[in-house]
């Protein structure tokens, strides 16, 4: 049997096919001083033609295949390349120095990416760096005339092998061609993981080894299942996955049969399944996934990659365009939830040395009033047109929650005074992400219409781990009895007032955790469009009252590992 | 009536003196080239020489006065005057750029200053930045000839007024004649608060203004009890504040007379008052206050400010210290805390985007198995000379407590068969500082002899806020419903299985939190030496029955304001 490389599982599915191994380029020169100073700034106007060219060719596909926002990228390389500042300055270099164009370029190019870096906690200003480090390459590339590797070369079905797929790279990914891709870096949340979800390409990332390891032209195969890649398989193993990967996507048919179905238990208890979005235009992926709600609306991104907030209307348009296309199921819309790595050119937040305990979400909104205002009337406007919920994040105290109802109810006040119609059917309820709310949820329960519980930054703050951090992750313990504990305090508190208690952290879309939540009681359940699908399907297999027969036993575990484990052998 | 400039009360007692306001020194100069190189390096010589007598002279006065520790600040300075890297870079700008020697030492350590403060995470080299600055600053007034104002100048009994206070200012502070200080900027945990209750001199700090607002030789009242200074009182205000003063003074000799006391409630319940500690030196101030056990040594301060990890047999001569002058009270030793915002230059860590939720502590020491053993080691060499306790911090799974006790008996065992005597009566406990271990505290309590709640941390995880970051310090709660649930679940957890539970956190010795505490059935309270007779005092009035009656109501509260109101008005 092939050795097999492990990695992690960031796109479901499998794929077989020839490597295409994605190099970088060899971009070494040797600085030189040149004579010719015109001749040197005529070699460099080329390159930014044929860049900007390029560019824009890209900008266009990815507009095309990926959507507007993923686009906007390029638009900002684009603009770099216009920018007197960067452009000028290499100019400058090549007159006053009297070096070479891939010299001056380089020297240009190094000041900004530290400029950039050095803000290190500015995570905006780092994804600068790495826009210059991406742009500068390609200029480079040009001004060196090497050719340059793009998966928009491929014409035959491949299997990409990378380090990591850039932006750039990702935009030009054709699906006709490329029916799975590897890399040695990255994790589940990394760009290229996300990507490759919403694409639908099986995909195996973080693998370390899988650069070094394949040949080019070799067939590999890729399970996006297991996270694991075979290169240079045997013809049995070859078999063995066709087989598999046939099996798989007959169970994508099956799923498909169950986009138009409730989500019934087998024994007749009904649970929502819906998603997350970050976009109007996700909505059409929820809808054709069989989505019964929208259980998280993250607003953050009206607010990401511009100059300015957006205006009133402006987000008014897009909370309109949800609930419409929602047609009257139930919209989940929460409200700003800026800080923390979050951060927003235009709005210069404080330098923070633990920013996950820092100075965002609701906590910035009661003192950015305006901000929160502007945002709360775009809602009440909106909630004419569909089932709206608004969302409070990060509420640690009762108090926080007062507030920001107040200002809600003051705005609607002021909205329905000027006669502006304003539905009176909202809900108005909370995140549940922060220990202290958790532990207090019999007392949140009084005040706040429903509880969606963020597994994400519930599970970091309870355990004290930062899941973006390597060193401490494995605290990252979605079935730790102490998690499951506060889970089910809050599904219980809600449900003793009569509210409905939902998820929307990853955990609410893994199949493991799953039986566990039903047997809690969870009510709602928000994962990606395209968890949906297979998670209604086990759904239907399970029954909630065996289930919640074992939440005495789990509940007093001591450890993630031992709930596990009893998961697997007694609840499915 | 004369207006009270607010502030922080940082240190208790109350002193009225006339003002000494601490000016920082005109260090301005004009830059100018230098036609004579050899007569500014002469310059540079003298200032140097001048310098570094100065500080050796402080540096004494400050082991003589304050203890070895806490001179050692000086010691770096004194090395910087001899490091090639600062002094040579000085000479060479002198010598290359044919300037004076003022403007080579600014532009030097200004280079220096830059570096250190751009390591932004790095909390070690920050503090070098700030030893660059205050050396640099006396050099400079050396070569400006500039006299400098340093509180050693002091004659007669002063308030001082100051910007801020240094270390070198604090060392220089003679007790005799300084009877309190007020300051613009500082907190509670500020390096001048903190000397100013070790050397329990009254002091008032962050003011914003009193340095705008004094003059030179005016009365000042500055009132450490509320947190108020009063410039130029009225005849009227000096006699209500001397009673005031008076008053003080009557109640610490009462206190005083408590030192041999156990300590009981009104209706005869003992609990155990206890110090937190970071040297054997503290000991003293523990056993002169009446301390009943060391309810936290904190051992960091074994590994910092040196360039190695310290020996097993300096820790052990350490622990035996402090067992030893306890005298057969209970001693619990915490393992190494470090990590978070305590870096060691010796070992280097990770950078981390939220070192508060990082790795550090335990986890930390179940890698660096190599640190740990070492300390496990010299711990149970020295349990034969007292009462033992071994404590793990940031305990946070049932797994890492586990696998810490095992590393813990298997280097027992080991020193058994060697034939070193261990005692069998050490107690294992764990730090109670993370809401998961909190909220499973039942579970912990089957494997764990004891629990400490560590409040500063358990509050700051609880509500996802960093106590150090101002935004969000309002959050900083200690008498939330929710944190007094899980210091009750854990309390309560401890008792079912017949063990004790403590508080090592700030709230432990707060007045207000006391009463709240007692009713919750804690039974030690661990906290700064000079508290332990005020919370004696005020234990010996309560009724620990009474109040228990009280625990239902305040559990089910909604918010720290009404759980503060209600203890004011019905638990005093």
């Amino acid at each position: 049997m092939t050795e097999k490389i492990k990695g992690i599982a960031a796109s479901a599915g499998i794929a077989i096919a020839k490597t295409f191994i994605l190099r970088n380029p060899d971009l070494s020169f040797e600085r030189k001083t040149v004579s010719d100073k015109e001749s040197e700034k005529k070699k460099l106007n080329d390159a930014l033609e044929v860049s900007k060219k390029e560019l824009t060719e890209i900008k266009e596909t990815a507009e095309r295949e990926l959507g507007k926002d993923k686009a906007e990228v390029f638009a900002a390389h684009l603009m770099f390349l216009s920018d007197p500042e960067f452009v000028g300055a290499i100019g400058s270099k090549i007159d006053d120095e009297g070096i070479s164009a891939e010299s001056a370029l380089q020297d240009v190019s190094t000041f900004f990416i530290q400029t950039f870096e050095s803000m290190k906690d500015n995570a905006y200003m780092r994804e600068r760096a790495a826009d210059v480090r991406d742009v500068s390459k390609r200029l480079l590339a040009h001004l060196l005339g090497v050719s340059f590797t793009t998966p928009a070369s491929i014409t035959e079905q491949t299997v990409i092998i990378a380090e990591d797929l850039t932006p750039s790279d990702t935009a030009q990914l054709n699906r006709k061609y490329v029916k799975g891709f590897a890399t040695d870096i990255g994790g589940r949340t990394s760009h290229s993981a996300i990507m490759s979800r919403s694409m639908e390409i099986p995909a195996v990332v973080g693998t370390k080894t899988v650069m070094s390891q394949a040949k080019d032209g070799e067939i590999a195969i890729v399970d996006g299942l297991k996270g694991e890649v075979i290169l240079n398989p045997t013809e049995e193993e070859i078999e063995e996955y066709k087989s598999k990967a046939a099996a798989f996507k007959e169970q994508q048919e099956e799923w498909k049969k169950l986009v138009h179905e409730a989500t019934k238990t087998k024994d007749g208890a009904h649970v929502i399944l819906g998603a997350n979005i970050g976009n109007p235009g996700d909505v059409t992926g929820v809808v054709n996934n069989g989505g019964e709600a929208v259980g998280l609306y993250r607003t953050e991104f009206l607010y990401m990659g511009r100059d300015q907030l957006p205006t009133e209307d402006e987000q008014f348009d897009a909370y309109k365009e949800v609930l419409e296309k929602m047609e009257g199921k139930p919209v989940v819309i929460r409200t700003l939830d800026i800080g923390g790595d979050k951060k927003l050119k235009y709005l210069p937040l404080p330098h923070e040395m633990n920013p996950f305990l820092g100075f965002r979400a609701i906590r910035l909104c009661l003192e950015r009033q305006d901000i929160f205002r502007t945002q709360l009337r775009a809602l009440l406007r909106a909630s004419v047109f569909g089932k709206l919920r608004i969302m409070f994040p990060m509420i640690a105290t009762i108090n926080e929650l007062r507030e920001a109802k107040k200002i809600l109810f003051e705005e609607k006040d002021k909205l329905v005074a000027a006669g502006t119609e304003v539905s009176d059917e909202i809900q108005v309820g909370m995140m549940m992400e922060i220990p202290a709310a958790a532990v207090l949820a019999d007392r949140f329960a009084k005040e706040a219409d429903f509880f969606s519980i963020g597994t994400n930054d519930l599970i970091q703050y309870t355990m004290a781990a930062d899941r973006m951090n390597e060193h401490v992750s494995y605290l990252y313990q979605p079935v730790n009895p102490s998690i499951l504990r506060l889970v089910s305090n809050i599904i219980d508190a809600a449900h003793k007032e009569g509210h409905w208690a939902g998820m929307c952290g990853e955990m609410a879309g893994d199949s493991t955790a799953i039986p566990v939540l039903l047997a809690l009681g969870l009510d709602e359940f928000s994962m990606s469009a395209t968890s949906i699908l297979p998670a209604r399907s086990q759904l239907l297999r399970l029954s909630k009252e065996e289930l919640s027969k074992h939440k005495e036993a789990f509940l007093n575990m001591d450890t993630a590992e031992e709930v596990l484990d009893y998961v697997k052998t007694k609840m499915n």
